[in-house]
């Protein structure tokens, strides 16, 4: 498949990237910085550079895979970033089944077992007005998401630690927050990478939102 | 005040555009068509021809009020249209205080004395497919700006009926439907228009939506 990445040099993004290169994917990777992108990604790394808010229709149009694993830096409030990058993919590729777009949500929007969203629980740690911002508007991408009938998108969130980290085995599962045998509920970057690979490969879910975990 | 108005030929917009035009604040159409737009508001109108999509923060800044009275034909499926403009303009002005942004919403948000919205009522009237769609659309876009913490926006939704016509007097209300003393819900064109222009001239609604009927 044709997949661009946008985002590609964050930690999502680079456990993607090389994901779908591994599998022979056809992969460019849509970054600003062409000397960061070489550096992280490798000398023969194939980019689009532009700044993804000044992509448009026909820079993707041509792509079988979209997927938005861009990031900011936690603690300077520009989370809402999350939701405009969400909103903006979104015009551009309304009325389309192709490219599909997969965006990678935060674990805010997961239900524990009353169903309520993890954001809620978020919001009443002590401090978390320093880093709450990213998590809220990755909850409120979801929502803007759910509301979309005419593009052909998915989400994936992990566990509730997300860490830097190799493929694992994984348990996927759908709105709700997965744990393992120990009550720990984490997954690696890789792991959540081979995931998505494995539904781009073989596709499961449109128009909704699914978890992973790491399976020990 | 420096207003720049989007969809200013519009049935919400030309009351818009010719109300404020009356309390002499300099006044810019914001248009597609600027043959359409001097015959609509007259040979003296100030207009910036530009798709609003490809509007710039810079074509914004120096506004004192932005309003978004962008509309599409009904029936057409272009609803999601709606939702696009709020977030293409929330995007624009993050982090501003100034320009000030009006959003014309629609009715559906509203609620009935349950405090359900009355979208949920819309979407089991017979035939409703073939119309729904701009409703939602503007219910979903009232639920973005909710989660805007940012911007400085107030929306402003009609009653249920809302008819091209003359100001008259009228009745503000919040999140909840306003009907008279015969139990009609109906705004005119040209009442909203004057009731937006008094929240202009003095602000009450921040970061919230308020309502209007005609007084009798």
């Amino acid at each position: 498949m044709k997949i661009g990445i946008i985002g590609a040099t964050g930690m999502s993004g680079q456990k993607i990237y090389s994901e779908a290169k591994a599998r022979q994917h056809e992969v460019t990777a849509i970054v600003r910085s062409q000397p960061k992108a070489l550096q992280v990604l490798g000398s023969d790394a194939k980019l689009l550079v532009k700044d993804a808010f000044d992509l448009t229709r026909a820079d993707l149009i041509d792509f079988d895979v979209v997927i938005d694993a861009f990031s900011v830096p936690i603690g300077k409030q520009l989370g809402y970033l999350h939701l405009d990058m969400a909103a903006y993919l979104i015009h551009l590729l309304r009325e389309t089944d192709n490219p599909r777009v997969i965006f990678i949500l935060g674990a805010a929007s997961l239900l524990d077992d009353q169903d309520k969203p993890y954001l809620d629980s978020f919001k009443s740690t002590p401090g978390a007005d320093a880093w709450i911002d990213t998590p809220a508007t990755q909850a409120h991408e979801l929502q803007l998401l759910r509301t979309v009938t005419n593009v052909n998108w998915t989400g994936i969130s992990p566990s509730l630690n997300y860490v830097d980290g190799p493929k694992t085995n994984y348990m996927r599962g759908e709105n709700h927050v997965l744990f393992n045998d120990e009550h720990k509920s984490e997954v690696n970057s890789g792991t959540l990478a081979a995931a998505l690979l494995d539904e781009l490969e073989s596709p499961k879910v449109k128009r909704a939102r699914f978890t992973v975990r790491n399976a020990n």
